[in-house]
């Protein structure tokens, strides 16, 4: 794995993340979208477990950390999250993440004065038919290293 | 697997938690104990991983309605959960979880009468130590077949 690859990194450096298959689908500046797979993940009643679908989540917030900051200065830790489970997510499910560019600037130079800066997300986890069958709300930090 | 066997059921059926190494290590009547290892669950600062922990909590909910009702009469599903990560979990990690009987006898009366019950839950994820590295707090339902 390539240690600059941010892509690689999100998918790569959790084994149990990397065990559920969240995959990059989509990656730019400020915007992260991610995918994971009904496949590895199902649960007792033939839909996806609530702790993967937690875990792409939470992983939208490693994404738009390494869309948004400089990962050789920070890293991203999460401190809180809560999930409502909508509607059984019965396909593969995707999460878009965006943080605007001025949030990111306000937690970039916080970060680099106080060692550290919380960021806030909402997020909607969405299936096939673009339905939303979980909502996210969260505090990430990042922290210099 | 003995499909009868609800230390089976909550170890064995959903494949991604049978991969994190979720592990029952106390189960009677109203009550159940978890254990997460350390080892299957480590993150990108070497501890373990914020999915995993949630993971070990959802499975509380699961355990406990294993521990309290007829599970050839009902299921359980998770509708929300909120973790706050208050501590780094350096060590493997433990969960206890209680229902009372009384409060056993209500969701089983009312699910009985309406076809599903909720149920609330308050969790604390305790290292080697005893020091508590996360905190939950949820609603799950169970649900006639």
């Amino acid at each position: 794995m390539d240690s600059k690859d941010p892509v690689a990194i999100i998918e790569k450096t959790i084994p149990i993340v990397e065990k559920m298959g969240v995959k990059v689908v989509g990656f730019r500046p400020n915007y992260a979208k991610l995918m994971l797979p009904m496949a590895n993940n199902i649960n007792h009643i033939g839909c996806i477990y609530a702790g993967s679908l937690f875990t792409l989540g939470e992983m939208a917030g490693g994404a738009i950390f390494h869309a948004s900051f400089d990962n050789s200065i920070f890293i991203p830790i999460v401190k809180q999250l809560s999930i409502r489970f909508r509607k059984m997510a019965l396909t593969n499910v995707t999460v878009e993440v965006m943080l605007p560019t001025e949030e990111a600037e306000r937690i970039k130079t916080m970060a680099m004065a106080d060692g550290k800066a919380d960021f806030d997300l909402s997020l909607e986890i969405k299936d096939a038919s673009d339905e939303v069958c979980s909502i996210l709300n969260g505090t990430w930090q990042i922290r210099k290293k």
